[in-house]
């Protein structure tokens, strides 16, 4: 069956904005089998809106008018598309009450305009927004839906996965069967680890296995289509050990939202261990990946950020002689950061990050090269030497050298 | 004139990642009145590749092949696009030596596959890639023109910035004229700022403006339409003034990219001011959002992440008596956290953040609620209540607690 996404929003018409909400919601449409050929763009304009929605009726039952639910005087979708339908609009009462509520507690006087977000498709129901003000719409009549989203990407996927896709599933049933798993790695350049693999699941048939590199892993997805289960389920566990055979130095674990720090903070946890950071080049982004877990308080109490070198020795001491002798980006001194603040904090473990981030370089060394050093108590200190590619550039040799830092202790914690 | 985007990759058609780069693609195309009405996403397979460019090669003038430049067997793009054409593969020796060298650099055995990617369209012209591996391709013949580009987004977005754009506004002029301007604001909501924005700009003509939500900052945008030179850098001017007479509180700086971290950066070292920080919520992103600022090192030497009660006292000496009586999350803590961290470094200014990320509150106050403290050499010390909005989760509040206390930085830096 066809859907058809309308684009809202006059930001996206004279591209200075990225439209990413059209395909991901044709991305989720693809897994129910409903496709998505035709998609448009138009600006904040009622005209337009209804123009663009009378066109839609004509050849899609099921249609999204995406965009455009803020509270100024240009969001004109919820209005445009009642008005293209036919519709009165209705005001959930109760959301309006919170809106009302939310401004109080943050201390914000509220523009009346913002009762518009709290309207939605009369004769339809109201669609929830767990991380923003606007509601959604969902109006089905006459075999056609028309659906109203919000534009914020973070509210537009929040509400996509969590009001649409239920009663797209409840309304349209199941497409072809694809069951996924998603392996993460990290530490093997892409090309290599998909070689092994593809040499690893040779003997395995109605599957495949596709690789997609993200900042901070590798996510590795074991696609099986087509079998009931259980039968789906053990291929994917079957496929997962073959891989693993081969690939378990470079694993850190499964899903499409793991990530290492939420592994690391998760094994600590586990395992009553503590952790400190001391950072340069990094200049608190270890740290501050650790406390984006909620729960990270019980493993992290605080640490250092030393940029300079003579914040190296004034915040925990690392002795001016090795800075001297060894340089700031050497093994010397990102063994004395990480074994220092360890000691400060009497903490279990003491990451520390020294290297040249770049676009310069330091010391005669090239951007990307980082030395990670991690001290664990009663272990004698490891370090390890980065040799990341500087095109890569400022922001990704900062990312990646806490990604190899969560993994030394990753490591670790394996033992 | 028409152009079409065919988007490679299995993780697309199956819904796993989202499709950024056509949409950025599209709107970047809108700049040059050229449309893509025609946007299909196919597998990594020669066969499906190869049908879609001759289909499109029936409707459109310009092709854009984009993804499926990977090392990897799976990635087929080159070769069936070539194929498809009837066009022999070429290979860029000079690019193919410095992906040699490049993981010669890296010390990283190089599989040979990758001399994929150093291949473009034979009879076409080779596009840089100024942040991967994978060349791009121009293949220009009988009034058609075919562009070959690499999937992964940052790669894509440098590519079509550096490589494309200036290619196709040679070959294809100039569409509609749109000249336009971004103004950066904080601390004030979208619906306020723009509705007392529309007030000041109201005597206008010939001019639109556009708000846009980000993370960080609310983007303003004055697009000024089909005006000659210098009369439409004359109305963007008289704009901006109308808009700064009002709003000149909330503003920081001009330009799509321009980040308050810079700004900040730029104008402590023009004051040859220097700052640190101590963290508790934000657990080291101020100071990393700092030193994501290339000559971040002028102005910052390190500073204090104190994630725990009893790090805010063993690292930087807040008193114990004042955790007891105020709380964590209160202004006399913050006060502490900022001038004595400030005094440890020495510093010019001192930044503190104390509050509560969520999910769950923190002595009785609920997630959103945050301190920031600012101490400045020579000056008593401000602390600043944010009551930010719980729903927009833990990340969102540790984000904009870090823009608000550069916010603060930057207002006493304009004293």
């Amino acid at each position: 069956m066809n859907a058809e996404i309308i684009s809202v929003g006059t930001e996206l018409v004279l591209g200075q904005v990225t439209n990413t909400n059209a395909p991901l919601l044709a991305q989720k449409l693809a897994t129910l089998d409903i496709e998505a050929p035709y998609q448009v763009t138009v600006m904040d304009d009622a005209q337009q809106i209804g123009a663009a929605i009378k066109t839609a009726q004509q050849r899609a039952e099921l249609i999204f008018v995406c965009g455009g639910l803020g509270p100024t005087t240009d969001d004109v979708t919820i209005t445009s598309t009642a008005t293209a339908l036919g519709v009165p609009l209705a005001t959930d009462e109760q959301h309006w009450a919170w809106i009302k509520e939310t401004f109080k507690q943050r201390q914000i006087e509220m523009p009346t305009e913002n009762i518009q977000q709290a309207r939605y498709l009369g004769g339809g129901v109201a669609l929830a927004n767990p991380v923003g003000l606007a509601l959604g719409s969902w109006y089905d009549h006459a075999g056609q839906v028309v659906v109203v989203l919000p534009g914020p990407p973070a509210e537009f996927k929040a509400m996509v996965n969590q009001s649409l896709m239920p009663r797209l599933q409840a309304r349209y049933g199941q497409g072809r069967q694809i069951v996924s798993r998603t392996l993460n790695f990290l530490g093997r350049p892409e090309s290599q680890l998909m070689d092994e693999i593809e040499e690893a699941t040779k003997q395995f048939s109605s599957m495949t296995v596709t690789s997609y590199v993200q900042p901070s892993q590798i996510q590795v997805r074991i696609n099986v289509y087509d079998l009931p289960q259980p039968a789906a389920t053990k291929l994917l566990d079957q496929v997962t050990a073959a891989i693993l055979a081969v690939e378990r130095p470079f694993y850190f674990g499964t899903g499409d939202q793991c990530s290492l720090a939420q592994v690391v903070v998760e094994q600590l946890t586990k395992q009553q261990q503590t952790i400190t950071g001391a950072e340069s080049l990094t200049g608190g982004l270890f740290q501050s990946t650790l406390c984006s877990v909620p729960g990270a308080s019980n493993v992290f109490a605080g640490g250092f950020v030393t940029y300079a070198a003579r914040a190296k020795e004034q915040l925990i001491g690392v002795d001016q002689s090795i800075i001297d002798q060894y340089g700031v980006v050497s093994s010397q001194t990102a063994a004395q950061m990480a074994e220092k603040s360890r000691e400060k904090l009497d903490a279990d473990f003491g990451v520390s990050f020294t290297g040249v981030a770049g676009p310069d370089a330091l010391e005669g060394q090239p951007a990307g090269t980082v030395w990670l050093g991690l001290a664990q108590r009663n272990q004698p200190v490891q370090t390890k030497e980065l040799h990341l590619a500087a095109y890569i550039g400022r922001q990704a040799i900062r990312n990646l050298s806490v990604q190899y830092g969560l993994q030394m202790v990753y490591q670790a914690l394996q033992r």
